[in-house]
């Protein structure tokens, strides 16, 4: 293996790494306001794509990292989406 | 040109695209809290070495994707870490 090759696992580890912090930052909030919704439904499609594309392709690595990130981002998107409970009054 | 090679493509596109969207939702709104700063720095980092992946491979696609990538996150990273100007008083 090169430093390319290196590098390019890198780059799935990180790009797909990332959206555990991001995540766990969403969870805490339970806010995502200033994400976009429009964001998260192209780049969702787009991580979708990506992994049909590995399919074809049959690159493990290209899977697994859309398949993870994929699902780290439906998290981000159930916070988003969701209804929050209304802020009950005190009687 | 099948219809994996176009699924691909379209990934691309997408994932990169969906920037557009996200960068003008985060200068419209000036705040970029809900966004990770862990997944800024990580996820750029990503991006930068899909780039160096990209001219090894000499894949136009990849550094192109990556390229575009790169300056839309920097636009996030301006907004949430450039210091905010200090709301004057009126005297």
């Amino acid at each position: 293996m090169n430093a390319f090759e290196i590098a390019g696992l890198l780059a799935a580890t990180l790009t797909t790494g990332s959206f555990v912090p991001q995540v766990l930052h969403t969870l805490q909030r339970r806010s995502a306001d200033d994400i976009s919704s429009l964001w998260l439904v192209l780049f969702g499609a787009g991580i979708a794509l990506w992994f049909v594309y590995g399919l074809w392709l049959n690159s493990l690595p290209i899977i697994l990292a859309n398949a993870v990130t994929f699902l780290l981002l439906m998290v981000i998107a159930w916070i988003k989406f969701a209804p929050r409970p209304a802020v009950r009054e005190i009687a």
